[in-house]
């Protein structure tokens, strides 16, 4: 479980070395991006006046960097913009763990939490790239198909980039616990897994080409599982795909 | 969208107020009840020295409180069972939406943000009653059937009741959006759902009675919805259930 002898991993500090279970913790950059990379809605924390609030929110990464954006008026935005500290975290329910005692149950899990402060990205520039890059990084070479993208419309949403400081991964995939107490006890015990996967396509009636979606659409096959239809997409897309 | 003539619901203030998109709010019981009760893992949100802090977790509801445990020495038990301040969110990936335009891409979805500040549970007859309705509202009438939870066993754990203050629901459930500078632009449109449900059952090999899972983990079976299992299992267990 240890990282690769070249992988970079993150330092972990109080803030997120992983005290519960810490055998199911990671730090290496490679198991924090694999988690990151399998999802698209990441849970923003961020602090007003010592309120917590947690925003679900669509999101990317580059590099060590996680993007998230909203419209321009969002209180979630301008709050971590200003460097508030912020912490995001990614989770994915893989499996219900039916145990032959209380204590025995629990959930299959894979979840990241990174710590950060965000900045605004306000260069109109850089701002369209990294929204163009969003789109293709969900469906490669779709942004230059799309009816282009105005000044007004940019204006009207904002940006933010995080630099992750600090990340730890935690991951729970296996069977149910064995426990001394609970030998030959008979009730039955094992897992059931939780599977998220892409449904048929709804093409939007009377609107578009209609028939069969595009080759930028394909990774969207119905069936496909969620983590693989963003891993294919980035890969058509040219991005190392973290497995 | 009004809620029922009858129907309780939150009052909102600063804090639970949506202020983007506010046609996709809701503040009434039935709806924010309808997102709370699909799901079994929630974000909580706390504050430790001014740093925000988002960890996934397993929850459940009884009327306006909600409940969440774990390890005796977590932080984030201790934090909130403190009656610092908390948000618990709750939120669902339903859905891809395609547009013609980068603005018109979107997401679908359900969530829930829940404010308001826990406390621990702490008797001993409370905390197992209360263990044991978690088991049954998941896989009823198996509290019972299990090996009993020793005291020691529910020392181990520590688990938090939280009242909601305020709460809003949010959702997406639609097509891609209608814009007039899009129109007649010849790109596929449309909506990719994404669906989550329960996969085949494993049973833990060299436990329990093998053979098919029992009556209780009926709801279960591969290919159900996971917010239909869960609706189904709280009903089974006797619970009124949001739909």
């Amino acid at each position: 479980m240890s990282p690769p002898a070249d992988g970079a991993a993150f330092t972990p500090t109080a803030r997120s070395q992983v005290r519960r279970r810490p055998q199911r913790a990671r730090y290496d950059e490679a198991a924090v991006y694999k988690v990151l990379d399998a999802g698209i809605m990441a849970h923003v924390g961020y602090v007003i006046d010592g309120q917590p609030f947690v925003t679900p929110t669509a999101y990317w990464r580059e590099g060590r960097k996680l993007y998230w954006h909203g419209a321009a008026a969002s209180r979630m935005l301008a709050t971590v913009a200003d460097g508030a500290p912020a912490c995001v975290t990614v989770s994915f329910l893989d499996g219900f763990i039916v145990g032959r005692s209380g204590i025995m149950h629990s959930l299959n899990y894979r979840s990241v939490m990174a710590f950060g402060r965000a900045r605004l990205v306000d260069d109109p520039a850089e701002k369209r790239a990294a929204m163009a890059s969003f789109i293709d990084r969900l469906y490669a070479g779709r942004a230059l198909k799309l009816r282009p993208t105005t000044d007004t419309e940019l204006r009207q949403i904002a940006l933010v980039e995080m630099e992750i400081e600090e990340a730890s991964a935690k991951v729970r995939d296996s069977g149910v616990g064995d426990l001394p107490a609970d030998e030959g006890w008979p009730a039955w015990c094992g897992v059931f897994p939780v599977e998220t996967r892409i449904g048929a396509a709804l093409p939007q009636p009377g609107m578009g080409t209609g028939g069969a979606p595009t080759p930028d659409l394909a990774p969207y096959r119905e069936g496909a599982r969620l983590d693989d239809t963003l891993a294919t997409a980035a890969k058509a897309y040219g991005l190392p795909v973290s497995t």
